[in-house]
């Protein structure tokens, strides 16, 4: 199927936008009317800058107002309609998008606006032109694709068809199966958005929160499933207006919109559709477990210190590289001080293991990650890696490999502590700009499955966190959202990356860390006096927490034990020991924790 | 009346807020939980700075999920609930907020309800507390504050009453006016927030959306005035969740709320509550006119080329400052090179005249309004002068010392072009994080009136424009909010701020002008396109227009003319022709304005 986009989706020109489209793959577009007024250039020169380009101009719209009106307003349609048939013939496009009238209609009367409908797709048709009829959600009388397809079908005219907008028909409920009892030659366009669940006004809901296929929280694929079993077989079209996309980059901001148009054509062939869960991956592209945590810095000195306070021993220096591998059971940090412009310490690479390595990288360059130039010298692992839109490197290495790359390491020295077990997340930090594109990439890319996004109260403003683990549970990814205005703040930087270190016995490796050296960040007497007021624990368990420092959660399942040490750079490392099963994060304790990251700021 | 603020409206640590909120005048805080969980001072050393701050601690809250609830449950609230109230012992405060049970309330029963929370108020009357009972409006089953009126009613202990929400009781549209039923000595507390009149769930409304009084829809002075007629008389608190200012300075915000309550104490003492347009202003503390706008840079050459090829003339240069006056018909703008470190010119002040300056003064400097301090030779008019929140200078003069000042600027030379009548408005930017702040400044400190906000569509993202004005009408100010995330692309910089120049027959001046050498920012020929097929203009005004290079706006009542020149700094020009009392900005034409500007950037 053809793949299209609307204008309106993206920021800056209107030939900046038909660049980006170009760039990012689609096939067609489709133009947004007001960035067509506002453009300098003429309707020819865009459609001849669209044929060099190879960008067929699938759509005009919209029209707006056109029926249910009395007839001395409608003689007036068919006038403004008129200049637009002329516009698009010099535009060269074919469809006009008519949406249900909002602001003019008095006549709440099938027949009036069949009829309507189907004099104005008479004036089209006499220009080579067709209308595609949509039913807009706020609609004043026509707000149900059913009922605009009950009109079309009255209208019964050659020129006159409906466009599907997957936003106007899934955010009122509306069921999309009736869409199968559409000739599919009357559907004439599909429009794609996808949207969070929210609960507000629905005009408000649609100019501002639309998303791109698979980060809301619509059924997209079954949405088209329908539209294909009736037949249709135009392009599949995006038009989601949002805040935020609308003040970024245009080609990056396309890009991420093809991407979730692959994504969303493959789950479409692969024909699985049935769940949300089933949609973005499968067993085979889900990765199986994190191999490792990279970060860099020209000096980790600062970074190693702490790990070995920790419990982590050095495996040694790499072979060819100014890297360090730190490790203790199954977690392994590399420190990589090579080549590095990056003025502090951050994370900026993790490993992942997968059953086929190669396969999932191919499978992710698919769907638009850049492959990362490694370094690779004789007998070195030549593993595949990738970069995520924010430029964190993730290496794919499989069930062997992963074992092997370790050996490229020298000189090791000491043993770890036996209370570390291995890594249990990765929390990175993203700009409220990249959220959407960062979800998606590690959804898809990836083949990490999302979950409910929670919000979080901070000192300097609330933290939106997002969650995303491989369904096996072997990797637990989080990505926070620093509050945009407070990014210039200097208590921002503790708005930092964290790797947790899942530990057993934590109160016990704690005490050894500490004679170590390690400090840890301090949590106030306040919170346990109201742990002990929330939660029926036990003294002794009360008294060991705080003598120990460390932060408690619990769910159904089992108890959550936590710490956090000190920022080196933008990264910390969180303490946790899981104990029967519990399944979160400690979010509960985050403001605790970022207060007093704040105040040691 | 005592004034107060709860914690969680501002940002930092616990410490961080006492002091802001002493500073900023406020009389007593309500301590929320979970700022004083996550601080490491305990209750003691916090109860002992806000008796060295001379603060009261009114209320701690929130103690949740209480009433309704089976009674093996109510052991554990009571248990909860004597840790809280040891706690209160510690930290000094008397009154224990308790909101209607959301998440374990299983008896939907008045009387079980009544019962529970007698309960808890003898415990905390053992403690020598008090329970103010408060209905959320997302409760379970209380959700109205008549109903938890009528329950603490039934409970009928001395140390139960309620808290009444400004935010609980508007939102869900109830009737304040019951508010009168209630013994005043019941009512415990009053918590005010105002709010944007939106349509979404009352939650996210609540938690992400509250604004301070006068900033919102709500009629908080009708609100207040009902509970003292019930004899309330204990503080009035703010109580503002809201995503902005939990990432802003929590200096300013603290200022900020107090001059909120200011404007609402006053508004309460001339008890002039009826409606919201007689709120803020009277006609005598309305400025009458726009006296000037003062533009600062350096090198202002540029600015002045622009002003007379517009067809301003030098009015002459000040006796004492490097400052030039350029002027025609009502018009005056002054260019001050006198002491600058701005590095491009902008809009750095305006003049305001008032029938009584200095009391205008006055009250802008009660409300919050910082003085500035101007330098005045002898001779020269000495005008107070304010600064707005973002340290915009605004002088006032009055009817007669406005016509004063002008003739401290000597050696002027030619005459101005007879088209320019005046100032039409001024157009100002401010980053997202001080509108709201900036919009109750001027329609408090300066009495404008504020309109409904616009949102418009530009190349880098929406911009949000607040409209404000004198009744007269003599003051148009209009404030657009710039996309956040756009602002560090180069293209923000034409988000600038405008001077808009009011004409008469705009054609033939731009005919002269433009052989003075003005080039105005191209309009596009499809918008003329697009201006046919919408508007019935006859095709003559069409070609007037198209060959002026004007863009078109109609209301009910007229027209609207207007170009736009280049832009100097972040500083350009509008040229406004009005017709038969158009209203309107030509809001309508800002996309293709902000593309053209984006284009030319």
């Amino acid at each position: 199927m053809r793949t299209s986009i609307a204008t309106v989706c993206l920021s800056g020109t209107l030939v900046d936008k038909l660049h980006a489209i170009t760039d990012a793959g689609f096939d067609d577009v489709e133009i947004f009317e007001p960035d067509l007024i506002a453009a300098p250039q003429s309707p020819e020169e865009i459609r001849a800058l669209c044929e060099r380009l190879g960008l067929g101009i699938a759509l005009y719209q919209p029209f707006r107002d056109a029926e249910g009106v009395v007839e001395h307003e409608f003689a007036r349609v068919l006038q403004r309609a008129e200049a637009k048939f002329q516009l698009m013939d010099r535009l060269g496009v074919d469809t006009m998008l008519v949406c249900s009238n909002v602001a003019t209609a008095t006549i709440d009367d099938d027949d009036v606006s069949a009829d309507q409908l189907a004099r104005l797709a008479e004036r089209a048709d006499a220009h080579g032109k067709r209308i595609a009829f949509e039913a807009l959600a706020w609609g004043r009388y026509i707000d149900d694709y059913r009922r605009a397809w009950s009109i079309v079908e009255r209208a019964d005219h050659p020129a006159l068809g409906v466009c599907l907008d997957s936003f106007h028909i899934l955010s009122l409920g509306h069921d999309p199966a009736a869409i199968e009892r559409i000739p599919g030659d009357k559907i004439f366009f599909v429009q794609l958005a996808d949207a969070p669940i929210l609960s507000m006004d629905v005009l408000s809901w649609s100019r501002h929160h639309r998303l791109f296929p698979g980060e809301g929280g619509f059924d997209l694929p079954a949405f088209v499933a329908h539209a294909l079993r009736a037949g249709y077989a135009g392009p599949l079209s995006l038009e989601v207006f949002n805040d935020v996309f609308r003040q970024t980059d245009p080609a990056r901001t396309a890009l991420h919109a093809a991407r979730s148009l692959t994504v969303l054509q493959d789950a479409l062939d692969v024909g699985r559709l049935a769940s949300d869960s089933d949609r973005h991956s499968d067993s085979s592209s889900e990765p199986l477990e994190l191999d490792q945590v990279e970060l860099k810095a020209p000096d980790t000195d600062e970074v190693a210190a702490l790990l070995e306070r920790i419990g982590f021993a050095p495996r040694g220096r790499h072979v060819s590289k100014s890297a360090w591998l730190y490790a203790a059971g199954e977690a392994r940090l590399v420190l990589n001080e090579h080549n590095v412009s990056i003025a502090e310490p951050r994370i900026a690479g993790f490993g992942l293991r997968y059953a086929e390595p190669h396969g999932a990288a191919s499978r992710a360059e698919r769907l638009g990650a850049r492959r990362a130039h490694r370094r690779v010298l004789s007998g070195e692992a030549d593993l595949p890696a990738i970069l995520s839109p924010d430029g964190t490197e993730i290496l794919l290495s499989g069930p062997d490999s992963g074992i092997r790359w370790p050996e490229e390491f020298t000189g090791g020295r000491g043993a770890p502590d036996p209370g570390i077990l291995g890594i249990d997340h990765i929390n990175l930090t993203e700009p409220v700009a990249d959220i959407e594109e960062a979800v998606l990439f590690y959804s898809t890319a990836l083949g990490l499955t999302r979950e409910s996004a929670a919000e979080l109260a901070g000192p300097t403003g609330l933290v939106r966190s997002q969650v995303l683990r491989s369904r096996a549970g072997g990797v637990r990814l989080a990505l926070n959202v620093v509050p945009p205005l407070s990014e210039q703040r200097p208590a921002a930087r503790r708005h930092a990356q964290h790797v947790a270190i899942a530990c057993v016995d934590l109160p016990s490796l704690l005490t050894r860390a500490r004679a170590r050296g390690l400090r840890t960040v301090p949590v106030s007497e306040n919170y346990y006096d109201d742990l002990a007021a929330r939660l029926d624990l036990p003294d002794e368990e009360l008294v060991r927490l705080r003598s120990a420092g460390l932060l408690y959660d619990r769910d159904e399942a089992g108890e959550y034990l936590h710490c956090y040490t000190e920022t080196v750079g933008t990264v910390f490392f969180e303490l946790v020991e899981r104990r029967d099963g519990y399944d979160g994060f400690g979010a509960a304790n985050t403001p605790v924790r970022l207060t007093a990251q704040h105040a040691a700021a």
